[in-house]
């Protein structure tokens, strides 16, 4: 099972996939959300708590989060790694390999072109494991499944996987 | 008892203070150190441990960090909040208060001015807390001695320290 993880400060999505006989199924997806009025401490501690439960909850062979982009402003940047590097730490300390792509290279994959907006990657996460667009009620869990599908994708094919492997 | 940390992604430096009769005295200090050689993912969990240890071994009321600046470069800002966030988490989860405080402020306090070098920072905390300057082998445990000593002194007399607080 391959957890994608896409994390924010204020809602971190996730999406766990699994291969069935070759094909993709979705296990479990949703959001993990620390309510903004909250000190940026208590919503760590949310988000760290919510990654722990998932890997108690299924067998995890592997964790995909998205490599960082430039931010506009180095306040969210901050959140932002600040949620990522709880998200790497509980991976490192549950012993789970963890896996970087950017986010052109997954919609490259999942979508088509590198560009697509967050809707299309809804659109196409939904039609590739047959759930439907009105469930996945937040772009932060389509953004997480896709992470998984573009993980268990290339993962089969290709050889140099390790070098996106960031807790080697 | 008062931790100041410096958090990095290859050092992490530390310093303990505490009270005695009105006088600051240093209980402990050190540097966490994370190969740079190895992943991110492991370094962080070298932070996150040795972070949890000093918990352990010393019964702290506070926890200080500095308040982030903005750095040159996007890969340093995110490595360096990675490892900030995995502190303020370790702190939230041990349930201990956390303070941020601007590196000026805490030079302006500890030196005199808010633009001093780092040697200063070191030489006049070896003077407070009565440790020889060479001692202090690394900057990195002077300038977390500083913010611990800052928060002490502004702890008694300021009585807006609620508002540093980042872990409310």
């Amino acid at each position: 099972m391959i957890l994608g993880i896409d994390p924010g400060s204020v809602t971190t999505g996730y999406g766990i996939i699994t291969e069935d006989e070759g094909e993709l199924r979705c296990v479990a997806y949703g959001v993990i959300e620390s309510p903004p009025k909250t000190s940026i401490a208590k919503r760590l501690l949310k988000i760290g708590q919510g990654i722990q439960k998932l890997f108690q909850e299924h067998k995890l062979k592997a964790v995909v989060i998205e490599k960082t982009f430039l931010a506009k402003n180095v306040d969210s940047v901050t959140k932002l790694s600040y949620a990522r590097g709880v998200c790497v730490y509980e991976a490192a300390r549950a012993g789970i390999p963890i896996f970087e792509y950017s986010p052109t290279e997954v919609k490259m994959n999942v979508v088509g072109h590198g560009r697509a907006g967050k809707d299309q990657v809804q659109i196409l996460v939904g039609q590739l494991l047959k759930i439907s667009t009105a469930q996945i009620t937040k772009f932060d869990m389509s953004d997480a499944l896709a992470l998984a599908i573009h993980h268990c994708r290339v993962e089969g094919t290709w050889e140099k996987l390790r070098e996106r492997e960031i807790s080697l």
